[in-house]
């Protein structure tokens, strides 16, 4: 109960909902829930390139030869990956960082993916480096900071645009946003 | 009951509520609320130039010497409007729509304050013109709509820029708005 209740977006109460539950239907839930964890704790390994996570070492998108070598895509997380991938947008190689830098949870450029992010840039072959962080302060500060970082190797760097969300009415907007849409406007 | 059910954000139920809390409150709510709709039926005007509501006309914002005549700020409504002056971060004139065109509504060109923004730009002065519309369809069908019209006129024509929101996240984002902001990314 303790060990789910640990689980993001699960609370004390909920956890022992769940574990009621869990232990209501033994055979058609809980032992399969276990099976399934043992089964991702076993074949689900971190991509030694990128980070991201697979059933393969590589992971099959750091071996895939249709994707774009020369562009690197950093995320925070493993979850913005798939945030990426479901755009499918995107058609180059990612890193993920494992994280953001943060004062306040102690998280510095060493804790974060950062050495092995320029390590891949001293191997030479990439020419683009997309900074795919959130436009929170958090992200605009690694943003920054990885970009100070590799500014001097011979790759363009850029992050992702700040504006208004699709469906974005200016009526309903914060005033932070519409500020960045007004500062970054761009010809028709 | 029926006018006030047509009020946006309000529908027959609240209506009947309004109603009675105003009926049983004539002295300190319902006199009062007749007499400030009609000060307001008396006093306010559309300006004649940029569509603002004001108590003169031409309105505070056409008039005041501090605000850059060169740049215009095109939005839908006034409410888009009072989302601008609420940022503080432009400082230049006006010009309201009165709405955006809809196919849906059958709103069409000669319904907006289309003709009296040529106008505008036909007596001069204007150097830029900011499409502040919101990234809905309807908004982005009345950029380029607009943008096309005036494109023959000496004024550099921009949009506001379409990317996260300020507090976004990747992981949280609608895939549209992620394929925007990589689109239009931006080198840091």
């Amino acid at each position: 109960m303790l060990f789910l209740a640990k689980l993001p977006g699960l609370g004390p109460r909920s956890a022992r909902r769940a574990v009621l539950h869990l232990l209501k239907n033994r055979n058609s839930h809980l032992r399969p829930l276990v099976g399934a964890l043992t089964d991702v704790d076993e074949h689900i390994h971190q991509c030694r390139i990128c980070g991201n996570f697979d059933v393969v070492d590589p992971c099959s998108l750091c071996t895939d030869s249709r994707r774009d070598e020369a562009s690197l895509c950093v995320i925070a997380d493993v979850a913005d990956l798939w945030a990426m991938e479901r755009t499918s947008a995107y058609k180059g190689r990612y890193h993920v960082l494992g994280g953001l830098l943060s004062a306040l949870d102690g998280i510095g450029p060493d804790q974060l993916g950062i050495a092995s992010l320029i390590k891949r840039l001293e191997q030479g072959g990439v020419k683009e480096v997309i900074l795919a962080l959130g436009a929170t302060l958090d992200g605009q500060a690694t943003t920054h900071y990885i970009a100070d970082r590799i500014a001097s190797y011979p790759v363009s760097v850029s992050r992702l645009a700040h504006g208004l969300p699709v469906g974005g009415e200016l009526d309903y907007l914060d005033d932070g946003t519409l500020i960045q849409a007004l500062k970054a406007r761009r010809p028709v």
